[in-house]
């Protein structure tokens, strides 16, 4: 598929999407993605240790504390690279960020075409969602009175942001993927996550939220 | 500029949008936004009277329930419609839901294109948000301790929609408006409401569930 495939100059699906100035990638799969995880657990672990010298913090807070400075730094680093990189398939160098977009291109060529919906979303999760994230992560270490509302409304932007990236490709002919490999590999696996996150930390936070209400309103009650 | 416009059968800008089979509205645009507002006055006004039947209501949560009924059959009807109909500017009949979007593709043309960002905006706002709105005037009526919590959702994810909308209308050269009246009065001031309105609801929100978080947090205090 691939080598027939670079007659317009490009990897990517549609094949007559027009990328002038296209230069392949220099890095290989591997060095991508695992340069993107080992980064990531390297981070995750640092949040780990560091929050269990919080005083009185339970486990599934560190654990929200670690997601949160994952997705955060995904949001504002690689798509913040993106949102901001509207030539990101021209670069003649091994940069790095450039890399993991020409290579995520292949299970989605939105990106490389620089598609509306998708810039959006890409625009409100990396400049809104990703600082917020660090927020959330600093309002749980704190305790801060806002930790569940702000963790919630950073999950469902991100279930928004999830559902209408997914919309629009079904809407458009679902037709983005350079293979079935990239499309089950990228485009459904990889957003997976932000998928089923999202709406188990949605459902705690509204629980918890609720259930403060709840406390409030019974109080109030027999105040009366 | 409209005489001009009709070389290609239809009012809307571009002028090359292709749009086989369009019929022109049959209502003047007087009667299609009198109905709407006349029709809305009236619902509004059956939650206002109704509402104050409530015991201990509050007249903020009086006003917020005639909003959660105005923009939430706003949302089913109006806005269903559209993600349903994907032929309304076909009709060959004076249909009103029809009628509307004729008219409000004046101030947006990528309704009668169906261009995919909104068509998934529309889509979530219509199946989602539309019977979410209602429930959020339920759980008002009844205190239910998810009242805040579910008005902040909706809000949350209609100034989302919202940011979208106007961004991927930007990013493709904000040029889908028939005339600058049209582009006031239906692409800026009509849509106003729902960013206006859902910041005042989500801010509320935001600290009514803050200030029950908190009593919660000083009460476990005082317990230890």
């Amino acid at each position: 598929m691939e080598s027939g495939g670079e007659s317009e100059g490009h990897p990517y699906v549609p094949r007559d999407l027009k990328l002038p100035g296209f230069v392949p990638g220099f890095m290989p799969k591997s060095t991508i993605i695992g340069a993107y995880l080992l980064t990531s657990l390297l981070v995750v672990s640092i949040v780990w240790i560091g929050s269990g010298r919080i005083h009185k913090i339970s486990k599934v807070d560190r654990i929200l504390m670690c997601w949160w400075i994952f997705t955060g730094l995904t949001h504002m680093v690689l798509e913040g690279y993106f949102v901001f990189t509207p030539d990101f398939y021209k670069k003649t160098s091994p940069i790095y960020l450039a890399e993991v977009w020409k290579e995520y291109s292949k299970g989605d060529s939105r990106y490389a075409a620089r598609h509306s919906g998708v810039v959006s979303i890409e625009g409100v999760t990396a400049v809104l969602e990703g600082p917020a994230c660090l927020l959330a992560l600093f309002a749980i270490a704190t305790k801060k009175s806002y930790r569940y509302v702000i963790q919630l409304a950073i999950s469902l932007g991100q279930l928004y942001g999830a559902i209408v990236y997914f919309l629009t490709s079904y809407l458009e002919g679902d037709n983005f993927a350079a293979s079935l490999f990239y499309y089950y590999a990228y485009y459904v696996f990889a957003n997976s996550f932000w998928i089923v996150i999202p709406t188990a930390i949605s459902i705690r936070c509204w629980k918890k939220i609720c259930a403060a209400i709840q406390e409030q309103d019974l109080k109030k009650t027999k105040t009366r």
